[in-house]
Order: structure tokens, then sequence, then C-alpha cells
């Protein structure tokens, strides 16, 4: 039996969704470690559409989160609804502006934020299980408002932005700096992260820390 | 100076643009190389939308070839309309519907389409200058089409399907059976090909074969 990773997307496009490059870098990672992607997505609205080329919203589109990750998936995904913590061995969040716009509101709220109940749901059930997490770029602020309220306290990296990484320590977790080819592992807590491209100049460096981020996951499992 | 590889992308989405996984695996095989992705795409609407949920065209919905593909670049694209030959020393196609949906009419009209005249034009451009050119998934019928009329056809691969690979050869190339992991090499012509997803069945085979299709190009400059 193959390992199961859980993937949570956030859409399809790093300003209002994924980041593409972060989540296909993590299910080639996955597959070449011998395990098995199950990729999830909530079944909500994007919070916007952005035009990738100019950066401008598009003003009236709408589009759906679930429908838009699929794209990234080639079809292949559930509704996060659906997945329970006994269902896989581990899980895993690429980044991209979706995580802190769709799967949270960070990047409106920043540590006042909440997190789609489904996707707190889901953390806190591996949580339980003491099944090992990981989260790249800007998604361990998601990991953080989850254990907000837990009697624990991960350590997590999104590389060395002083003002994600103060707003992270507001919500109790504790940060360390990382360059983008590096991971930090919080053992007690069995959570990975990488600042992927919260620092990344060029995709090979950023495949550099998801493909350790997986590995670690999956050594974890 | 890095070795600079133009990118056709024909939208985000194997439904109705550009294969995602063969996209990101291709720019970060570049990467690798130490070379250095030129991405581009036509500035068009595409053929229609496909929601890759449930794979049902989405009525009314329109979208722009370029700026979708625009998500897998991070907004780093230009219109293909401005890349002339002489910017670029090798040209790359990943696959996916889009090249046979937007950059040509293949998905339509089989061996009787057209290509977009900018596409055609680059690939002659490049062609004329004996620069190499690659080609994976269901690209290598865009690559046929462009070849029919000119003197020399190339041997291009699309994995083994037998009613694709007769279209192809119904245009005046020659198809060659080739596995997934691997690639088809026309050294007269400089043009690798690769079946990618048009026979893959995991993400790992796929990448293998797009990357040894994008180290033969570099190769070959």
């Amino acid at each position: 039996m193959k390992k199961k990773i859980g993937v949570v997307l956030s859409g399809c496009g790093v300003y209002d969704g994924a980041e593409i490059h972060e989540a296909v870098i993590t299910l080639l990672a996955i597959d070449r470690a011998g395990a098995e992607a199950v990729c999830m997505a909530p079944d909500i609205d994007q919070m916007h559409v952005i035009n990738h080329l100019t950066g401008e919203e598009m003003a009236g589109e709408k589009r759906n989160v679930l429908v838009e990750a699929a794209r990234i998936t080639r079809g292949n995904i559930k509704d996060i609804r659906t997945v329970k913590g006994e269902d896989i061995d581990a899980l895993f969040f690429p980044g991209g502006f979706g995580a802190a716009k769709n799967l949270s509101d960070f990047a409106v709220k920043g540590e006042a934020c909440s997190v789609h109940p489904e996707v707190a749901r889901l953390i806190l059930e591996l949580k339980e299980k003491q099944k090992p997490q990981g989260v790249a770029c800007i998604a361990p602020t998601v990991m953080a408002r989850v254990y907000k309220d837990e009697t624990v306290h991960p350590i997590l990296t999104i590389g060395n932005d002083p003002q994600v990484s103060e707003k992270i320590e507001k919500m109790g977790s504790r940060h360390q700096a990382c360059a983008v080819r590096d991971i930090v592992l919080d053992r007690e807590n069995k959570i990975v992260s990488t600042p992927a491209y919260m620092l990344g100049q060029t995709i090979s460096e950023v495949a550099e820390g998801i493909e350790k981020s997986v590995n670690e996951l999956v050594r974890m499992i």
C-alpha cells in the first residue's frame, strides 16, 4: 500500500489561487517518493479573480476554488469536506495567495484571520492522530492560525519576511528564518515548512525546498 | 549568456489549454539545465472553457489564452507576436488540448487543420535558422502541420495512438512509436518529441520524457 499524502489546493494561479509551480513540484515529488497524492480543495468561490498578465482584478468574474484547482490535477480532486484524517497519512499545503485568500482570509485580516472550517478540521484531525503535515510559501500562516487556540504551537518558516513572520508569532507560533532551498522541521509537532516563492527567485531553488519537505513528510509517516 | 528556450503555452489546463504538469516540468528542466525559459502565448480567446472537475464545457464563459497562460508563468510571459526567431536559441511546446484547440484547430479538423499564423511563423523562423525545437504530447500535430508544405518532413512521436499518428502521417511527417519515458530525436531537422500525457499514467514518467527532451534541446543549441 502506497503512503497517501493529502495535497490541499486553493485554486489555480499564484495571485488568486494555488501557486502552480509549487503544486506541480509537490505532486512530482510525492510520486517520485513512491507515495500517492490525494488532491483536494474547498468547494467555494475564490475571493476574486486576478488577471495574471496585468495583476489587475477581473471585476465581475467568479471562479470556484475546487473547479479551478482541478486544472492542476487533471480533474482528479476531491471536495475537502469528504476527506477524513483517517483517509490519509500526511497532509501538505503548497502556497500561492489562494492559501491567504481562499483557505483563509489572512491576506485581508492578518493575524485576526479565520481559516475555512473544513481546512481547520482536517489539520486538527491530522494533529490529533500525530500524522505529519507540511506547509510551503504563505501556507504556514494557515497552520499558525489553526494552532492558535491549541496548547502547543509549532515552529514554522515563511523565509525571512518581517511582516508575515511577526503575524505568525502574534498567532502564537514561533518563526524561524530559513533559506529557500532549505526546510524548517518541527519534530515535536511533525510539521515541516519551506519558504518556496516567499523567497524563491528561480523555480529550481523552490523545487529543492519542496522536494526536501515532501521527502521529510514521507519519512515521518 | 544563458541559452534562451522559447516555451509556447496554449492556456492553463489540460482540457482547454496547456497541460500544467508538462508546462511546469518544462520550466523546471530548462532552469536546471542552466538555460532561460522565454514564455509566450497567442493573445486570442480560447476555443472554449472546460470545467476540469466535470469535463463539461462552461457555456458562455470566455478566457484569453495569453492571460490564462500567465497563471503558469507567474505573469512573466510575452505575446508570441512580439517574439522573433533571433530572440531565442530553441523552441519547445508542452502539450494539452490547447495545442490542438488554440494553437491550431487539429482537435476539430484533424489533418485538415490550420495553425495560428504567429505560431507557424515562429516555427518556420527557427527551422530557417536551424535552431532546435521540441514538442510534447499532442503538440507534434502542430509541428507536422507547419512542415506539411515544406520540402523536408520531420520524424515525430505522440506515443502510439493509431488515429493521431495516422493524421500526422497524412500531413507528411513520419510517426515513430515511443515509450512515455523516452524521446524521438530527428537529428536532421533538429526536432525532439516525447509522448508525455498522450501515454503517461504518472507524473514521474511524463517528467522523465520531458526532461530528456529539454536536455536534448539544450545540447543541440
